[in-house]
């Protein structure tokens, strides 16, 4: 990863700005600007330097890992730590009242304070925009194959799911199968709680699998996804357990409709909001409009939530090197539920849906 | 789980603080609270009212799991609509400025601002003390029962790390055999990412399961925990694969007699600190001081890192109640390391140590 093209672009972001500096603290930011993947550190970014904070524990790993920045190894919080640096350097930094950017949207409000109480009145903290989510948000071609592994290792989980999924077969124990082949195929960990939702438990959006028996007869929404190399891959499919009524039948080809129509609509230019709304139009004829209860989709990268979001209202028009997934749904409380997800790679033309197979009704 | 005798102490807190209300966003928090296991959610405590704010994908989650509190379903960020609700009961409150507890180690800069947007000039934000945290620290007797489920299961996968670690079989497929098992036994989860170091990774505190095939000879360093019924596991078990030297028995039985002290130093109205220092007297003795490079422990429950901290400078006391860690290692840079770990429950007169089994020193 191009690390230092990385710095640059956030630099040319603060010059202008006015931030004189900026102390990066989210984890996903560090290691994007950094490679550095430790549970404790943080960045600080200035015109010329780059210097990241972390404890004793991960000595051997940050000076493995970080080549974009220099190391400072400590016993303070990495928070506190870099407010020490900034105050003993300040004059590297500039005369008069300095402007350092922090992240509003992950730092605590005791970092802040922390941060505040090292850095005294010749600092002034201020939130900075969103720099790096918004370098984030296009991929570079070796993200783009970090994230084409992923979601090719996370696809093949699905056929552990298939060959456990049976009536009586607890959700855990079909997550525990496809973890299991997670880890047998080189994944890190899982990118996200493996949702297992089966019979009136598909119409909860967020069913982590439990201990609950697959019943006979009714759809199991089974959102997965795998770590490899830092990048997540997030991927839904439904299947029927038993013999579908044509009205389950119908419900599943009205989502995956939807779907169809939100990928057909990606193309650089076209804004979120709009594939949002194309998936929504096929859902409102098939008067299920209002059992899509999320939204569309979202980015995916090095966290499995990332900018930017597919959703109504969101004008963020889309670019070649987004990475986004496309997972409309619907369910009836007590009833069913059905979604079906995969990534896209915005390109210049259109997108690239990376491993589409396996959308096509199942039955087991 | 008795969340109204919780929220009761709670609200003797806020009173003797001069708090009139607290907006509880740390999710941990809102569970002990409320029983609520959403992803996305916060929690007003008044002195006569309990409100939780939460989204429409949580709508019949909330319903089942929610006594203690009202619950309000919207579409805005919880923070805001807590924020919201406060502003339209002001006069349930009380007169004047009403000041309105957060807690400042878990909320974001940027919701804090959004809280405060919603709330106006008639109220003061003010973080509170970790009041939720100090009734955490002691575990009444479900959580312990909770906690004892969990350590027993979790106990379990030790049993698939032996059945698995052998010279060449790469440390992921070590973590999946174990992930398996305690999917099997009926694990929510993993309680943190599965260490297994292996060879000089060993010498790695924090050596998340890597690709790496287990060498030859050496310690391997299996760190594990599952999570049953929103319980946290916490468990350490180093083994040698291959003829261990004397000189690695003698390092092994070094880290297993310091972790005895410690467990031995443990009874009510004993600081933390002292415990700590029981185990680093021991390698002090054995002058591995230096190489035990973290605190010998930390409180489990909800989540896996908890109060109290067992470390140097923690006046904290134990009580009876307490569920914490007990964790001393030593890591040689580049050759090995060694780290023995059990979860204790303080008792009346000492402590008990949960499943303490597999000690002894272990070839394969």
């Amino acid at each position: 990863m191009d690390y230092r093209r990385r710095l640059r672009k956030l630099r040319i972001g603060l010059d202008a700005n006015g931030f004189d500096a900026m102390v990066v603290s989210h984890l996903p930011n560090v290691r994007y600007l950094s490679g550095f993947t430790g549970s404790s550190a943080a960045l600080i970014v200035t015109g010329t330097r780059a210097v990241l904070f972390t404890d004793g524990r991960y000595r051997a790993q940050a000076r493995e890992e970080v080549k974009s920045a220099r190391t400072v190894i400590g016993t303070k919080p990495p928070i506190a730590a870099a407010g020490e640096w900034l105050a003993d350097n300040r004059n590297l930094l500039g005369r008069g009242l300095l402007s350092v950017g922090i992240e509003g949207e992950h730092l605590t409000v005791a970092s802040q304070k922390r941060l505040k109480a090292e850095l005294g009145s010749t600092f002034r903290l201020k939130d900075a925009p969103p720099l790096i989510e918004q370098g984030r948000m296009v991929k570079d071609r070796n993200e783009i194959d970090c994230i084409r592994n992923a979601i090719e290792v996370g696809a093949g989980l699905f056929d552990s799911a298939l060959a456990t999924i049976r009536p009586g077969t607890k959700e855990i124990d079909v997550a525990g199968a496809m973890e299991f082949e997670a880890r047998r195929r080189g994944a890190e960990g899982m990118s996200f709680e493996t949702i297992i939702a089966s019979g009136a438990r598909s119409a909860l959006p967020h069913g982590r699998a439990s201990r609950q028996p697959i019943p006979r007869d009714g759809f199991v929404v089974c959102d997965f996804g795998v770590i490899l190399e830092g990048y997540c891959s997030d991927r839904t499919r439904t299947v029927y357990v038993g013999t579908a009524s044509s009205g389950a039948r119908a419900f599943y080809a009205a989502i995956l409709d939807a779907q169809r129509a939100a990928i057909e609509a990606i193309k650089p230019g076209v804004s979120c909001e709009a594939v949002d709304r194309a998936a929504r139009k096929v859902l409102q004829k098939n008067k299920l409009a209002r059992y899509f209860t999320h939204s569309t989709g979202h980015g995916v990268g090095l966290e499995i939530h990332e900018a930017p979001r597919v959703a109504a209202g969101q004008e963020q028009l889309l670019k070649s090197g987004m990475v986004i997934t496309v997972e409309p749904g619907a369910y009836i409380p007590g009833q069913w539920g059905v979604r079906i997800e995969d990534v896209v790679v915005v390109t210049e033309t259109g997108c690239e849906v990376l491993a589409p197979k396996q959308k096509e009704f199942i039955e087991v």
